[in-house]
């Protein structure tokens, strides 16, 4: 289920994305924006649909899927994040997927009973958030949240820790939507 | 919880109503979603915040209650269909609300084994949507929408079903984490 | 001319005020921009519709006006700012309005020429920038803008001092629409 | 003047494809208005920053460019269009840039008077509109348009024409800029 939630939620990151790119106000701002679209409708977003058609599952049928709530509940919140606020809003509200994802990824690694290789069907997984490109848009996704975070007020940055908070609360829950599924 | 929860709920169906006043394109438009947006901030709002208050709950402890992610999915995907689409798309989300409590409230009375009256304690809530000036707001809404619909090409109504379905499920999950939680 | 465009002005400020409502974050934010959109909405609209009867202009005149390129220039700048950046960047594009029409008044009042009463054919407009409506919700403005302003980096400041600058602009080329034609 | 404004309109039109990703439905749209967007982002903007340079303007200098009041009125209307509308209301906000230019170059072209080659110092500008790539996205754009006018309702067309006739009055302007500061 994940695998055709997956494509759903990589749509809806994309237009977070351009969300980003039409609220930036520099260049490069703009500039960094593009890049994380680009990323997910020239490359993930074709490598997604190549890897479901390897299972049976047709471009169509992604496209006439209906959105699990978790999927509904996550994205919309990220969306509505970057419109009610500024473009720092939004992307506290990525940062759980931007720089969780490559946290857990060093988690499972440092864990003794961690297996990988052939041996670990998630090896590829791993891999994908250990890979050069992803630490970099990873470290510089941090870097640009940390240089603002440093100018903002007690005020602010609660309404921040609000925000990254319920975008986590809700990232867990489409995690917890395939191990659910799975049991 | 949902007494709480309804709250926040009140709060985002207000900046629904909000949207629906900066995208109209005629007075006629503008007023009417300005009619919701007062109906919540001048009227509901406050009947909650009272309300809470008779319960032990104060306007503060309201301000800082986390959200439930039922309340999250709703709400938000509400919000982002109405700047993803047009008016018409914020309206249909929007009408499992606005069009569907009315609805239920004529279901619930239509049962033979509905007690009205002191004897149930939601009495006062079907009796809310038994009052003319809901049954106008609904009859209104009705006509707003099936006059647009009248125009729609085929693929644009299957566009608003998906819209209407999904906001409807949300709606439903919404209802039942009240009643997970008391059983 | 500028009496007609006015009415546009109007409508895409009621706009304005509505996505304020849209982006707040605390009921007191939320409701001080409903009551920016009801002012609007319920008072200054409809009379500016009678007055613009009185001078034989119907309403559905007024519905079918082209915008003038002042009108579009300054309303539409408003709108986008406030969907690109946060709430303050948004009152900052209304502030050469909400306050400056204030300022505006009390300079007049200050200059040994002007006439007041009857003799001028805009005593009233000058009274009504001195009324205890108006002069209430301009403080009330400058100092919720104040209040955040103090918090802001010097990066931060600048990027709203733009935005006060643009806006600035476009208000007085639309003050100059009228004058130009007048001429 | 035009050459600097340009690149603050090319910044806005980026962001309007980046509010068109944004408001996709389907895959296809979402890659289109990508399209668009990096043409922008990857191609133009990196022209014509070299091409600045070559005159003598530096990156730095482009960015804190006071933007003209025809640059302002076009874009942030464009802008506005889209958020208050669905994506066929952006698209034809964008068409008299994205089409009309093609037109302006085939009637150019059409002229007896016109030279071309390098005693037409423009020659080059009328080449890029001629150019096969250009040609093909103008081309998808308008069977993108037709293909959704087929089915609009006579209410529709009535403000989708009042979208493009504004549009293509502040496109004039934005051209006039520039002749009336050489002249």
């Amino acid at each position: 289920m994940n695998l055709k939630q997956d494509y759903l939620f990589l749509i809806h990151f994309a237009r977070a994305y351009a969300l980003a790119a039409y609220k930036s106000r520099s260049l490069a701002d703009l500039r960094q924006a593009h890049e994380g679209l680009k990323a997910i409708v020239d490359l993930e977003l074709g490598l997604h649909v190549d890897y479901c058609r390897e299972w049976g599952i047709s471009e169509t049928e992604l496209e006439a899927l209906p959105e699990a709530r978790a999927t509904l509940a996550y994205t919309r919140y990220v969306l509505d994040t970057g419109h009610r606020g500024d473009l720092l809003d939004l992307h506290v509200a990525l940062a759980p997927c931007v720089i969780g994802y490559g946290e857990v990824a060093d988690w499972i690694n440092q864990r003794p009973t961690t297996v990988r290789g052939e041996a670990n069907p998630f090896d590829a997984w791993i891999g994908m958030y250990e890979s050069e490109e992803f630490r970099a848009a990873m470290t510089a996704e941090r870097e640009w949240i940390d240089a603002r975070l440093a100018g903002a007020t007690p005020e602010r940055f609660d309404e921040l820790v609000t925000v990254f908070r319920d975008a986590t609360r809700l990232e867990i829950d489409f995690w917890a939507m395939g191990l659910e599924e799975r049991e």
